[in-house]
């Protein structure tokens, strides 16, 4: 598996393609006239997969025609398995018949991406050891970056799952109620804090009802997706105390069109770092719980060249997904397929690899050089910024493709 | 408006009961060999909606037969409207053929409740002027017990939608993790100091798309149920900082049966109080937006008599579910048919006015002696907790009937 699995369609075996047979990660996608569809891609194509249904080449019990994945993450780990080995043993080298196949791919340039999957609900973590300490360190000083209770637990908040958009949706700057250190009342403005946060999220695959072990919650989740929850800073200042983020969080949360399953990323499994205190045993790992995803993030203005303003990666987390998935359930808490878990910003130990324009520009006070000479402290009206991600193994890649959203002014 | 309207059946007609002609409120029931169905409450019967749509004697264009009331929400305030102008027509006295109606009353005591509507998501909401008081002297002392933000934003947070139970379904104590304040790790274990939080929860009927104003808010929540936010104190005092409440509010949320409709409640509409500092433009309520209902708490050791251990009013709140939901969508979030916004905790300025435990015992130090004589910090196993709320008009009553939960020991 740490190998390329030879595909019949050339452009799948290029090494620098996100999607060589070894990912077939999972989208929902339309042409003009037809859609949407559950698909999956390959090479530079996408493959239809609810016509693959329809002609019974694969057999997903009729959930690939839904314009959705829930219904077929309900089919269990089982379903998931046997439809990954079948579309294995239908587009891999020497396959003996791809006639059907081929009748059914689409150039990507075609197609248009939609949600993947309808999300249930979402919440947010704050998991990254460099992101929680260069934020804590910003607001309360480096001797208490560290809230008391976070290296015992995956702080996390539940987030609103209505504003959740896919790649390509354009982002209007919203306006909130603010109120800056030196003023004596709050008013109501176009934010001017506007943030990016650069994240994983793991989509949860099978439902449970009650405390689940974290390895419970590997199995339960389905795969992964390039997160951008935007974030207004300024909205967020004002408003956290004592409940947490609220309207800062909820103009929209950009999500890439590719859920990039759990036994693509299999090979690339690494533990997470060690515990500076040891974890309570319903949250230790059993087996390596994290992934090696390179990660980066773009920023181009209006009609201008992109500057990658961060790269990083997801191994550098403190806590998995599975662990906040685990403590998710912890208070007896139901999830439901559909569930949409944000890793929290993803930041690593250097200054390029901050996942956050607040982290990268010190709070506005060293803001960032992009390449074309123009500053930046946040994201500006009409910047586009783009995620991308990908696992490298030898002689392949597994991507995640680009979660991308550009920025609108205030209305 | 304000006096009772007289029905043919005579149940309906006495002050004291909770269903009158003019609440007419919506709930979902079964009986043994049938439903869930869509009904609504007149006296002690309820009227089968959708076997009365069946029989062609309303019409709201099917929905009534989908098991909840969603997509009867989603029809709109024009369909809100004339179904309720239909159904006064077919229930009061001296409707022209009351033979069909009445095939189709069921006695309360033959039918099981349902949840009544699909939550789309949760949040809730921090607005009682008394309880943010109560609370915030506790934890930071009288002179710093309102945060900042607190007479300028409605503060709310979001919370999670799978764990919100129709009354009558049993609670289980949940366990998580905690520190005392003496303790230096943390520990998991059952929670001890396991509360309640008497709201009234708003349910959003339209979607909208961006920010709405207060009168627009307004004309978009369809009604009210009582609401039962289950707390667990001393999971939420480790996890709550920075990011606000999250495994301590997702053991369950009980709500009413039945959705009191806004329009049964017009009558009984007062102003929220004097704002003791000016709210900001898109804030400002333009008529009264709150309601005169009395409500109160009662708490019954396993095979003891009930105590009263509160009364308040929902008349006492700082913001009102419009305001509420005003400020959710000020960051352009989509609000969706099914939202369900939780006042928060209604506390009133009397001791015997809190709608907590953590509130009524002081943190636990000045536990509350039921009738029975046995005394409660908080909720112990066995312990039934019941909400009641109802708006007194002239010789009737809009009631809410009960929110019921037991509690049973941690598994």
């Amino acid at each position: 598996m740490t190998q390329l699995m030879n595909s019949w369609l050339p452009s799948a075996n290029r090494a620098d393609c996100d999607y060589p047979l070894n990912n077939l990660p999972c989208g929902v996608a339309s042409t003009d006239g037809n859609g949407p569809f559950c698909c999956t891609a390959i090479g530079d194509k996408v493959l239809n997969l609810a016509k693959l249904e329809a002609a019974g080449v694969i057999d997903a019990r009729g959930t690939l025609s839904t314009g959705s994945w829930n219904a077929f993450f309900a089919l269990g780990p089982a379903a998931w398995e046997s439809q990954r080995e079948r579309l294995v043993a239908l587009l891999k080298a020497g396959a003996p018949d791809i006639a059907t196949t081929e009748t059914h791919l689409i150039a990507m340039s075609a197609i248009r991406m939609h949600m993947p999957f309808k999300v249930a609900e979402f919440k947010d973590f704050y998991a990254s050891r460099d992101h929680a300490f260069n934020v804590g360190t910003m607001f309360r000083g480096a001797d208490n970056a560290l809230p008391p209770n976070w290296l015992h637990i995956p702080i996390g908040y539940n987030g609103r799952a209505s504003s959740i958009v896919v790649s390509g949706t354009p982002v209007r700057r919203p306006s909130g109620q603010v109120k800056g250190p030196d003023e004596t009342v709050p008013r109501f403005a176009p934010c001017e804090r506007f943030d990016i946060e650069l994240e994983l999220g793991a989509i949860v695959g099978q439902p449970s009802d009650g405390q689940i072990t974290v390895d419970q919650a590997d199995e339960n989740i389905f795969g992964y997706v390039l997160l951008n929850d935007w974030s207004a800073r300024d909205i967020q200042a004002w408003e956290y105390q004592p409940l947490g983020p609220f309207q800062s969080k909820a103009t929209a949360t950009s999500v890439s069109p590719w859920i990039v399953t759990k036994a693509a990323l299999e090979p690339f499994r690494v533990s997470t770092p060690a515990r500076e205190r040891e974890l309570l045993p319903h949250l230790r790992d059993t087996k390596p719980m994290l992934y090696d995803i390179a990660l980066e993030v773009g920023l181009a203005p209006e009609g201008e060249a992109e500057t990658i303003i961060s790269r990083t990666n997801y191994c550098t987390m403190y806590y998995s997904a599975a662990q906040q998935l685990a403590h998710h359930t912890t208070s007896g808490c139901p999830m439901r397929v559909g569930d949409l878990l944000g890793s929290g910003t993803i930041s690593g130990p250097e200054k390029c690899n901050r996942g956050s324009l607040l982290e990268l520009s010190w709070g506005g006070k060293e803001p960032l050089v992009l390449d074309t000479g123009q500053s930046r402290s946040f994201v500006e009206d009409g910047d586009t910024l783009t995620l991308r991600g990908h696992a490298a193994g030898k002689g392949y890649r597994i991507g995640f493709g680009s979660c991308v959203g550009k920025l609108l002014p205030a209305s």
